[in-house]
C-alpha cells in the first residue's frame, strides 16, 4: 500500500507518500480500506518529531480516518468485511489501509457520507471524553471553548448546545466567530480584541443577576499562557480541561484561587489512552453522539478535502489556521 | 455566653475568652450548648487574620463541636431539645453556644462520648468530600496523604483502608509514622528524610510489577511547595486534592506532565462551600463513614483536651506540630 511517511522530521515537506508494507490486523483488529483520514493537531507536531507514535501503533501519522472493511484479525465476530466505518486509531490513518482494534470502530452515523465520516471520530471522541467523561458538564451551565472554529470547536459547540448548555467561543476574526455563531454559540469572544476573562464575567453575570459567575467548563487548547485566565474565567466548582499545549507546557497555577473556587484541573490526551479506554470513549460516542448527528442536530464540519498524497497542503492550511472544522484527506 | 474572640489578630495570645452575645437560631437552625469543640489549622489563619469567615458565619473561631440542642429555630421538625449532636460549623465552635444549620448536625455515633464526638464532623466531612466525592477514591486504588498523623491523616488512613484502598503516608517522625502504620498505613515516608516521589514509585512498582504507577490519589494540605512533585508521583488518571497550602499558593505546574498522566488537580475548602454542598457531605458522611465508626472499624484519634478558656495553649501545640490527631477543647 501507499502511506505518508515521515523520513526525516521537518516542515510540510517532510510528508513522503511512499509505497509501504501493508498493515496485518492482529487479534480483535479489523483490517480498514481507507476511503478519507482527517488532519489533526497532533499530526504536525508528529512530523516535527515532536509527538512519537505510542508503543505498537503505526508510524504513520493520522488519529482517524473512515474506509471499508476488507479484513478481519482473528476473534472478530461483530464486524464483516465491506462494512462501512469510520474509526479512532493510534496512528496509521495518513495510509490506504490501516488495522485498527475493533473498539475503535464506529458504524456511520445516519445521514453522514462514508468521506464525511473521516471528520467525527477524533473531535466526538474529545469532546464527548472531556466535556461530560471528565468535566461532566450538565444542561444550564457555560462551557467555554477556545479556538471555537475549530474541528474540536465545531463539535463541542453543537453538542454542549444538543444537551442544553450555554456556550461561549474565543476565535480569533470576525468569520470565525460567524460560524461558530452559526452552529448555536451564545457567546462570541474575539481573543485578538478582546479580554476573555472579563467578557465571560460580563456574560455570566447578565444570567447571574450581576455574580460574574464565569464557566463551569472550559475546554481548552493553549495550555500555559491561557492558565491564569482561565483560572480567573472558572466559576464556582469550575472545571478547566486541557486537551492541547499550543501556548505551552508550564505555567503558574494560582492554588489559592483555585481553592476560593474549588475548581479542577484536568489535561488529557486521547492518543495516550490505552484501547480499552479508548474503546469505553467510543462506545459512548456510539451511544450518545451519533443518535444526535443521525438526527441532524449536529453536523461534521469540512473546511476543505485534499488529496490524501498533497497532505502537505493540508499541514500548510492547518498551520495558517484560517480554516473552519476539518481537513479531509481523501485516497 | 463566653466565647474565644480575636480583639487584635496575632499570636496565639491574641485569643481572649469573654462575655459575648448569645446566638440566635435562624430559621432552619438549632442552637447547641457546646460541650466541645476542637482546632482546625483554618483556626490558626483566621487568628491571625488571614482568613475571614464566611458573609453570615460567627465571628468566633471553631469550625465543629459537640454538644446539647437547647432551642429549636423556626421550621426544625427533624431535631428535639436535649438531643446529642456533633457539628460542622461555620465558624463558633469556640463558644458556650452556637447557632447550627440542621443540615450541618449529626448525631453521635454508636460508642463515642459526647466530648470525643467533636473530634469528628471536620475530618470525616473532609477526607470523605476530597477522597470519594472529588477523587473518587476507588478500592484497590492507592492514596497518599501528606501529613499522615494529623487529624485529617488519621481519617484518611482509616477511611481508605476500611474502603479497600492501599495508603501511603508522610509525616516527620518516626513517632508518627508508627501511629500511622498502628492506624493501617502501608507504606510510611518520612519527608525529612526520604524523597516521598521514589518511595511512592518504589513501593507502586512492587505492587504493579516493576511499572512505578506512583499514587491514584494524593489528598494534600501543602500546596505549592509539593505541586511538581505531587504530578511527578501521581499515577495515570491520578487525582490531587488539595485541601491546604500551608507551603504557599502559587507554584509552577507543569501540564505536560500531567497530560501525560491525564491527571487532575483540584483545591478546595469545606468551610466556603454553601450551605446546600455542606448539607449534601454531612448526609454522605452519615450514611458512609458513621456505620463504620459505628462498628469499630474507624476511631476518633485525640491528641489531648484542653479547658477552651486556654485555646492559646492549643494552637501552640498546634503550631508546633508535635501532636497526633486532634486537640479537643472542653467547655
Amino acid at each position: 500500500m501507499r502511506a505518508i511517511t515521515v523520513p526525516e522530521p521537518g516542515g510540510p515537506e517532510a510528508l513522503v507518500w511512499a509505497e509501504v508494507p501493508d498493515p496485518v490486523p492482529a487479534e480483535g483488529e479489523v483490517l480498514v480500506e481507507v476511503v478519507a483520514g482527517a488532519v489533526n493537531r497532533a499530526d504536525l507536531l508528529q512530523r516535527q518529531g515532536f509527538y512519537n507514535p505510542p508503543p505498537g501503533a503505526s508510524p504513520y501519522p493520522g488519529l482517524e480516518c473512515s474506509g471499508r472493511i476488507v479484513a478481519l484479525g482473528p476473534g472478530v465476530g461483530a464486524w464483516q468485511v465491506g462494512d462501512e466505518v469510520c474509526a479512532l486509531l493510534s496512528g496509521g490513518g495518513y495510509a490506504e489501509k490501516v488495522a485498527v482494534p475493533v473498539g475503535q470502530l464506529l458504524p456511520l452515523p445516519d445521514g453522514v457520507d462514508l468521506i464525511t465520516a473521516a471528520a467525527l471520530p477524533e473531535v466526538a471522541c474529545t469532546v464527548w471524553s472531556n466535556c461530560f467523561m471528565v468535566a461532566h458538564l450538565r444542561p444550564g451551565e457555560t462551557l467555554l471553548v477556545h479556538g471555537g472554529s475549530s474541528g474540536i470547536g465545531t463539535m463541542a459547540i453543537q453538542l454542549a448546545k444538543a444537551v442544553g448548555a450555554r456556550v461561549a467561543v474565543t476565535a480569533g476574526s470576525a468569520e470565525k466567530l460567524d460560524a461558530c455563531r452559526e452552529l448555536g454559540a451564545d457567546i462570541l469572544i474575539n481573543y485578538r480584541e478582546q479580554d476573555f476573562v472579563d467578557e465571560i464575567r460580563k456574560a455570566t453575570a447578565a444570567q447571574d443577576g450581576g455574580a460574574g459567575a464565569g464557566a463551569d467548563v472550559i475546554l481548552d487548547i493553549i495550555g500555559a499562557k491561557y492558565l491564569e485566565q482561565n483560572i480567573q474565567a472558572l466559576a464556582v466548582n469550575g472545571r478547566l480541561a486541557i486537551i492541547g499545549l499550543q501556548g505551552g507546557a508550564k505555567g503558574e497555577l494560582n492554588l489559592g484561587a483555585l481553592l476560593v473556587k474549588r475548581g479542577t484541573v484536568t489535561a488529557t490526551s486521547l492518543r495516550g489512552r490505552p484501547p480499552g479506554e479508548k474503546a469505553e470513549i467510543v462506545a459512548a460516542v456510539r451511544e450518545h453522539v451519533w443518535p444526535l448527528i443521525g438526527a441532524g442536530r449536529i453536523r461534521p464540519i469540512v473546511d476543505r478535502t485534499i488529496p490524501m498524497r498533497d497532505a502537505a497542503e493540508a499541514h500548510r492550511v492547518l498551520d495558517a489556521s484560517t480554516h473552519v472544522g476539518k481537513i479531509l484527506l481523501t485516497v
